[in-house]
C-alpha cells in the first residue's frame, strides 16, 4: 500500500531533505517517525530535494507499508506528535501503487522572500537585504525566463542531470506594502541550485549591475561561470508540488501562515 | 531636545523591556546603541514595560539629547546598523519637551496569537495550542470586558499600581483561515500581567472550563486567585501605542510583516 504525505518544514536545522551520514535531514526525521509509528522500517521518497537550510511550505513524499492504514487522518495526527516542532504533516492519503512523489509530479513551485526592511520576526525566514532594489526591473528580467528552456547557466557543475531543459510556466517578482519582495517561479522541473542562482543574478539586475538585456545574454550563454552567486538558503521555500488530477489531489488544509 | 523612537523587537532573547542587572533588556540595548551613536550617555523611557519574552510589533520610547539631531532619519538608519537583528527602529522624530512616551500615551493595544495547527515557521512567535477552542465563545467573553473597569482579578499581587481601573475600548477574538486565533485588546492602560492572565482565562472559556457567565463572575470577583494561569509570553505582542494628535503622530512605515 502506497501513501502520500503532505508536509512543511523549517529547513534551518537540517542538512536538507536528503538523508546524509552525520547530519540531520528531513527525510530521515520523517522516516524515523513513520517507522516508530507503524512499527516497521519505512522509507520515504520526496518530490524534490531541498538543500541545507532551505524551507518547504508544502512538500510531498510517498512511502509504502505492508498493511493498509486504518485511519490515515489519525496517522497524520500521531505523526505530528512524534515529529519535532520544525516538521509539520498536513495529511496522509492513499494513492495508486504506481503514483510516485517525484516522477508523477507535473509542476513544482518555489518562492523566495527578501526583506527590504529590518524585521526582528523573520530573521531566519527570509534574506534580509537592505540596499535598494529595482523590483520592476527584476520582474521584467524574470518574465523573460518564460522564453527560454535551457538553464545551463544556472546549473551546478558536475550535476547528474541528463538535460538542463526546464519548462517555466511562471516567473515574477512582487513587492508587498510591508517591503517584502517575493519571487515566484513554477516549472515542470528545476536543476539543482537553479532557483538560488537565478535569484542571485536577478538581485544583481535589481541593484543595477546588469540590465534586462545583459540578464538575457547570461541565460543565453549557457555558461555556468556567468551567473551570480546563489542567494542565501533562508529565503527559499519549496512552495507547491502539483500532480495530475488522476494521481493525487492536494489536501484542503495545506497552508501555514507566515509569508504568502 | 526630546525625541520619540518608534521600534519593534523580538522579545525571545530579552528579560523584557526594563533594564535589569545581569540580563539583556531591550531598554539597555537601545540605550547602548544611542549612547554610542550620539557620543553621550542616553537614557530612554518606554511607553510600557513588556515582560520576559514578550514581543513588540510597535513600541515607543523617548530620550533627551543636549544638541538637536541634524538628521533624525539618518539617526534611525544608523541605529539599525548598531542594534542587533532582533530590535528594529522605524523612526526617530523630535517632540515637545513635555511629551512623555509613557505618560502622554492615550491608548495601548496588545495582540495575542494562538496557532491551532502545527506551524514550523512560528514556533517562538505564537502560542502553539492544538486542542479545540470555541473561538466564538471566547469572543463573547472578551466582548463583555468592555462593561467593566476594575481588573483586580487579572492584576499581580504586590504590584505598585495605585488603582486597578482600566478603560477597555476594544477586546475580541478572531480566527484566520490558516487557523490562527488572534486576540486584540485596546485600553488606556494595562495592569502588569493582565493580558496574559486574561488570555489564559479566556482559553479556559474556549476549552469549556468556564462559560461566559462564569467568566464574568471571575471579572466581577476582583479576586486575584480566580484567574487562570497566564498564557505563554511568546504569543504576546505590544501592538500599538497612540498619542493625542498634538503630541505625536505615528510614522508612515511602522509595520513589519508576520501576523497582522
Amino acid at each position: 500500500m502506497r501513501y502520500f504525505v503532505e508536509l512543511s518544514y523549517n529547513g534551518g536545522r537540517y542538512c536538507g531533505w536528503q538523508r546524509q551520514r552525520d547530519a540531520a535531514s528531513v527525510q530521515e526525521t520523517l522516516e524515523r517517525a513513520l517507522s516508530t509509528l507503524l512499527r516497521e522500517p519505512v522509507e520515504v521518497t520526496g518530490a524534490g530535494r531541498t538543500d541545507t537550510g532551505v524551507h518547504a511550505a508544502y512538500a510531498v513524499a510517498h512511502f509504502d507499508v505492508a498493511a493498509p492504514l486504518t485511519d490515515p487522518e489519525h496517522t497524520a495526527y500521531k505523526l505530528n506528535c512524534l515529529l519535532p516542532d520544525d516538521v509539520a504533516v498536513f495529511g496522509v492519503a492513499p494513492v495508486a501503487d504506481d503514483a510516485h512523489a517525484r516522477f508523477s509530479a507535473a509542476e513544482r513551485e518555489y518562492r523566495y522572500f527578501i526583506e527590504s526592511r529590518k524585521n526582528p520576526f523573520t530573521r531566519r525566514a527570509a534574506w534580509h537585504y537592505y540596499r535598494p532594489l529595482d523590483v520592476e526591473r527584476m520582474d521584467r528580467a524574470a518574465a523573460s525566463l518564460l522564453e527560454y528552456d535551457d538553464f545551463t547557466s544556472f546549473a551546478k557543475l558536475n550535476s547528474n542531470n541528463k538535460t538542463n531543459i526546464c519548462r517555466i510556466v511562471r516567473a515574477g517578482w512582487e513587492e508587498s506594502p510591508e517591503g517584502v519582495y517575493r519571487f515566484t517561479i513554477r516549472a515542470d522541473r528545476f536543476l539543482r541550485n537553479m532557483v538560488r542562482a537565478l535569484v542571485g543574478t536577478l538581485v544583481d539586475v535589481g541593484r543595477g549591475r546588469y540590465d534586462v538585456e545583459e540578464f538575457r545574454s547570461i541565460v543565453e550563454s549557457r555558461d555556468l561561470s556567468r551567473a551570480s552567486g546563489g542567494a542565501p538558503a533562508e529565503g527559499l521555500y519549496l512552495w507547491d508540488v502539483a500532480y495530475p488530477a488522476g494521481v493525487f489531489r492536494r489536501g484542503e488544509r495545506t497552508r501555514n501562515l507566515l509569508f504568502n
